[in-house]
């Protein structure tokens, strides 16, 4: 056994798709460790090299490093024992240290450890994933190249085939790829591959979780996820809710929702939330929206900027049915307000 | 032919897929009858015994009750007849009291009643419909215990076939089970089983319906309609519209629409409504929302809890665009609006 | 060759499929022509004659046709003779004029033209759609009549093979028919056949697309094109972001929106945008919305109709969070204003 000068981040054996080009279209990984221990890594070294990259894993190899994860972990031996028995190319990548993504091997590998729940969101360079990943025609017959796809649904057609054409798109849907354990998804078309999943999450038909986003769990998602967001334990996303991404509108903040938050259906945040904070149903709060703070008595105390409260927990934002203004009540006094608008200022 | 106690609330023969253990994943009832007349109950005592319950049906029993079917109802004696020449387990199940669900085949069971028109939701007892049915990964290669999925989704990618996982889910999508006539569904991964959809129904692409929930038909669907609501006859749901459920946020209040209702686009409701009320787009009723109620002049006679107008008909509800205030206008005079509000207390 | 009296308006050579009594179904037209040129026209007279109709085309017409288009254009041509090989029914279709659609095939020609940009939506005659197009099981073994799906349930179950029911409608999913370049579309579900996708546009899980409805291209489409709207180049629509049809609730007006605008998260509008107009999250305005207008030292003008609105550009809508009231905020002085709004009437 040599000995390795780096242990590897991340270590994923993996079989995929290609172009008609030879260029890979998806990558699934049944196996893929990271931070691996000692012998695990002694083993990665020893099976498939010292240096970081990708390279088509020899099946002898893989038969001798499945032997050596015997001793610790039987699941993850029986599964590189099945690659290194299947008549297939095996791809093996390894990368030792964290940095923007070179290859799509690579980003199919960052995408699984979301999913795989081995980093949370934001957690992990992500910096030319869009780059990286083709625009691929997810299919009943699996992912083809969008400039196969005409013929491809013509020959189906003419041998009275049925194709469906599930979507196209850069990101493929998780389900086919990662399963974490205690997770419902009602509708795997709205759960892409790099979403973050705790267990005990449910995202019933309306929920959305982008790549890079997710729920620490349990929680129940019937809204919207972007892109660098994530919701903590308990709290709740309702339908059609809506959390600003940093893709799309939302600036630079990165948005994420504390513990037993409840943001209610058709409503929405452009602002991070503490814990315990209560959107109601039909309210959007944007960064910039005018809100009129009430302290533990119900009184008004000043105006604000939604910005203001970013991250503030015990909030229930409203609008005033009579008057129409955004309230936030809190159950702190004044004096206590105004203690931490300026702690946060 | 013995001589029954009882007649069967319901009586079904399904089909079904097992995880490796024996235990039902779901189960499909191409034949089931409720409240059957006393021929059809005399048979199945004669073929399935006279105690509720579910079985294994002895296929000569089965060939035998398609015979006694085929003199009242010979599509449903096809279909038995087919179950009976198929080389597959069927199960007989018999329900003779209507209380809380014991099995997953009595589950499934119940939720094709819905689905099937026989009964109206909230009609039914569904308690412990959490419980007996499993957590499913429902796939292009049909159900899967959830704790067998990696493998075969592993072997499904080492023999080149594409395995398409649609939801990990405790309900199905009805289409599979079962197409009420004079429906449209555009995605059917929006219509779960047990879903009640009434002739004459579309539910387009951003339509939703929940088990136990559903719409009398005719009715537009491009909005929630959710666990325990019911939709009234020529009433629609615009894109996005919420109806708050039991199981979230709603409390105990159950809600219903009355007939020939319209809730706006992005709209949303926490009360229920009589017949002929509009919700304007994008504003969102809630139990509490304070609402200030116009008469046939157009002049305020109070302002109210919107859960004070639960189930009156004939009331447009808009924010008013000059004041932010939620108004309800009314075709009622201002003495007819002060008693119907007393008359409600 | 015969001479043409008449240039075609279009011809396509269509696969399908028929239900039991030889209806169709439903037609895939892999080879559509617009307005052809001459050497074309003459080749589609010659092989399929100068009629307009439908007619079965024969499959060494075909071969001929194909070798008579190698000349100018050889994909097609390539199609062609893969049709001329294959074993099937080619429906041979031909339109002359645009007037009311006829017929099945004709209405599926008229939706391939739009999707494969052969026409804007609202530029061709689409009256009649509804009555030629018949509702439709899509299933994972391709479109089956509606009363003859219970029975392939039934014997898809039997035979132990899993059987995907994705919808019951009128409208196919565009994605298994046509796939315009340079488009992603995250669930193929949510965009029908007879939209309209301009190059470099992306429709997140959350977009839809209506028939006769799209985006010129580029634009980020999250939430929902109703049929007859167009969106203008580098316009966004938020997530669950609502524009009225046509069909339901929106009247006569036809929506349009212009280039660069941001319609935010759970918007919407009933009235069209000119360029560069913003809406913001979770704001809706309908045609009758009281909206104060704004000039642009931030003085209101006065309070008008959203109507009176319609199509101008450089607009911002808000709801004014201290008093609830809708506002537009423009960048022209009072004066300019109220010049453009007499113009407008």
């Amino acid at each position: 056994m040599n000995d390795s000068a780096t242990t590897p981040l991340a270590f994923g054996l993996g079989v995929g798709t290609r172009d008609a080009h030879g260029n890979w279209l998806e990558i699934y990984y049944p196996h893929l460790v990271f931070q691996p221990p000692a012998n695990t890594t002694g083993a990665i070294d020893e099976h498939f090299g010292v240096d970081a990259g990708e390279r088509d894993a020899d099946p002898k190899a893989l038969a001798r490093y499945a032997e050596a994860l015997r001793a610790t972990d039987v699941p993850a031996a029986e599964v590189v024992a099945a690659l290194a028995a299947a008549n297939r190319t095996v791809i093996a990548v390894r990368l030792d240290e964290d940095r923007a993504i070179a290859s799509t091997a690579e980003g199919y590998l960052k995408l699984h450890l979301l999913s795989q729940r081995h980093v949370l969101p934001n957690e992990i360079d992500l910096d030319g994933i869009y780059e990286v990943l083709p625009t691929v025609a997810w299919t009943s017959e699996g992912a083809i190249a969008i400039d196969e796809l005409p013929q491809r649904l013509l020959q189906a057609r003419l041998s009275e085939r049925h194709m469906e054409v599930h979507a196209v798109d850069k990101f493929p849907r998780m389900l086919n790829y990662v399963v974490p354990s205690g997770v419902r998804i009602a509708a795997a078309s709205r759960v892409r591959l790099g979403a973050y999943l705790g267990e005990g999450t449910t995202v019933m038909q309306e929920g959305f979780v982008n790549f890079n986003a997710g729920a620490l769990g349990p929680n129940m998602v019937e809204g919207r996820i972007s892109q660098g967001v994530i919701l903590g334990e308990g709290t709740d996303l309702g339908g059609s809710a809506s959390t600003m991404g940093t893709l799309s509108g939302g600036g630079k903040i990165v948005i994420s929702l504390g513990k037993n938050c409840l943001v209610g259906a058709n409503a929405g945040t452009g602002i991070p939330l503490g814990d315990r904070c209560t959107i109601e149903a039909g309210l959007y709060i944007t960064a910039s929206t005018p809100v009129s703070l009430l302290d533990d008595k119900g009184n008004p105390v000043k105006t604000v900027k939604a910005r203001e409260l970013a991250g503030q927990s015990d909030l229930l934002f409203i609008r005033n049915g009579r008057t129409g203004a955004v309230e936030c009540r809190t159950n702190k006094s004044a004096i206590a307000l105004n203690e931490a608008l300026h702690a946060h200022n």
